[in-house]
């Protein structure tokens, strides 16, 4: 154990959190009812558009990421509609379960974990679709277990020309990492979460719905009250929440959306480009490997095998010599791969610490040389110099 | 427009919140799946567990009290089961929609605005149902729109005779405020939210379930996936979460929850009682109206009546002069009474200060005489000066 307890957040969420948004977190909770807090809706609402990219409504929920998907799949849709639901990783499957839970039917496409999904078979099966009964197209855009992005771009360009299919879309790890334009893709529910991208501590998610999401809303038959978008649509008009919603998380919010305009979407995106590029690239000089195919790498997390050693021993090792917390592999990747998540309140520092504590440990274990921490660090540094 | 901004809640939520409560707030958060937060989880449950008086699990989930109370019917009962439902206020009046929504049979129980359910109604109907068909009674403690409090205790008898139906209370404004010994009255599931008695803000609800609520969650049908309280339960066993939790309202319910224990069961059920017994003796010394049976008043609402004058613009004009925050009434109320809440981190200072804040506006507007207004301090004195 270290001396001290000064813990890094290097998991894909909860993200560090920036000191201004954790006094905003700690400000004494005004009425929800209020004026005051009104004007916060209306400014937190306008900045979740532009970071959306979006004229769509964003509405805000208090609940997990988890809530936001579950809301988009439900009030969009009705009992028997016909699904695809594209899967490789954990949350790709807990969509599915999710739609099967309410009782939709759903086509699978699917790929190995680590593998992205492949665009073409979208296409496929939506053009087989003479007879439009499909209804949605959900999936995963950054897949949070295994560090692979999935090619949305590519996917709802089909998903517009079949025409009647809406997108529902897991951007929990990519918004606020990469680039989602909401409007200039044609996404219609994209659904996100606060203790990501968007520097705040977990309470709240987010949900996009475009026009024709709102249509399919009329036509719902699924039974839902708390996650009844129609009810934040209704009381967003005037600046309102249906139901008491996390004031102090707004706060944190609203902080938080002003430091990221301040930064811009670009530098943004860049950073995080950056980073997974210094962070995989650094890490293939350690004589690990990179568990997400290469070409298709999430901006925000970067999923690594550790081949004979244990993934698991590997991490606590890190944490209790460190202080940096590293994620785990899930299901039947525990064990065999850590996860760095590199999203949100992220600096160059975190990126070369972490590069570091994992050299210093793979020398302690003299599974490396020198020459090869050395390495990382100059692969690294030539990423992160760029600007 | 007062000077200062400088805010008293005396809404029924969000509360006060302590300042050790809000520096919890703003740590640093930690992983979800770490030790420290299973630690965490534990010590939360088990003083939840003290707070409801239960050996019974009590979940906490991330949301608000209207998504505890989704959760608890959603979860014990099947489409089409028959339920009754308490009526008397806002609160009352959302639990009927819930169980529309979700496709349950209701037998409405009702009452006026502003009188108690009347608990021989419940006798009645539980006894007439020789079948056993009634599958629930979902009702509210203390509605929060009237200043009204039920008596949940007979009621819950009368369930208990019935031997069938599961109860599901609203005790969200009861909760931390007056005696709810859920073991002691067999209560099956009880809902209540973070931003009331806990002292926490808004973002973090809670629900105790019973063994037999548990059996009835076994054959429950209704479709959900984020309440699944089976997830909860589950995840419970290893003190961590289906979902990303609040992780940092979480740190705050540790420390108000360990606040709550340090001044007691008793002493916290003393302090609501003789706050309400001396704002609704006071109030009556001004020439304003309770708008709840006397009999039946919440120890943490006061519903006024305020005759000919403007009840919105009285509590506005209390908000601008000195910094109080009231709540005004709901739907056909709105204007004709306005609500105080003392409930969660309230003193005497704070039911001394609002008494002398209507005071001065009703002498300002001279609707009532110097004497008045010292009578009403000295019936609030009576009250405040018992321990």
């Amino acid at each position: 154990m270290a001396i001290q307890q000064k813990l890094s957040l290097m998991i894909p969420g909860p993200t560090p959190v920036p000191e201004k948004v954790l006094q905003a977190l700690s400000k004494h909770p005004i009425g929800h009812r209020s004026k005051e807090f009104q004007d916060l809706v209306e400014s937190t609402t306008k900045n979740l558009q532009w970071l959306h990219q979006t004229q769509n409504d964003v509405l805000t929920i208090t609940g997990s990421g988890t809530a936001a998907m579950e809301a988009g799949i439900i009030n969009a849709l009705s009992k028997g509609d016909k699904v695809i639901c594209g899967e490789n990783g954990k949350f790709g499957e807990r969509w599915v379960k999710v739609a099967k839970e309410f009782g939709l039917e759903v086509i699978k496409i699917d790929s190995e974990w680590g593998t992205p999904l492949d665009p073409e078979e979208f296409k496929k099966v939506l053009e087989e679709d003479k007879q439009k009964e499909i209804k949605a197209v959900i999936l995963t855009h950054s897949e949070t277990s295994t560090g692979v992005i999935n090619d949305l771009k590519t996917i709802s360009s089909y998903i517009r020309e079949h025409n009647t299919a809406l997108s529902i879309v897991d951007c929990v790890t990519s918004l606020g990492a990469c680039n989602v334009p909401v409007d200039e893709w044609e996404l219609d529910i994209v659904a996100s979460g606060s203790q990501k991208g968007y520097m705040i501590p977990p309470g709240l998610s987010f949900i996009a719905m475009s026009q024709k999401a709102w249509e399919y809303a009329e036509k719902s038959n699924l039974p839902k009250f708390y996650l009844n978008l129609k009810s934040y649509k209704k009381s967003l008009l005037n600046n309102s929440n249906p139901f008491t919603p996390a004031v102090n998380l707004v706060f944190a919010l609203d902080e938080a959306l002003k430091m990221m305009r301040e930064e811009g979407l670009d530098n943004i995106f860049f950073r995080h480009d950056k980073h997974k590029l210094a962070m995989s690239n650094a890490v293939k000089s350690l004589n690990l490997q990179l568990f997400a195919d290469e070409k298709s790498l999430s901006p925000s997390i970067t999923a690594i095998e550790t081949g004979d050693i244990d993934a698991e021993k590997f991490r606590k090792t890190i944490k209790n010599k460190f202080d940096i917390l590293l994620a785990g592999g899930q299901d039947h990747l525990k064990g065999k791969i850590f996860r760095v998540g590199h999203l949100g309140y992220i600096n160059d520092r975190d990126i070369v610490n972490v590069i570091s504590a994992i050299s210093y440990t793979l020398l302690d274990q003299k599974k490396i040389t020198a020459e090869q921490a050395g390495d990382a660090l100059a692969v690294a540094s030539r990423y992160l110099e760029k600007s």
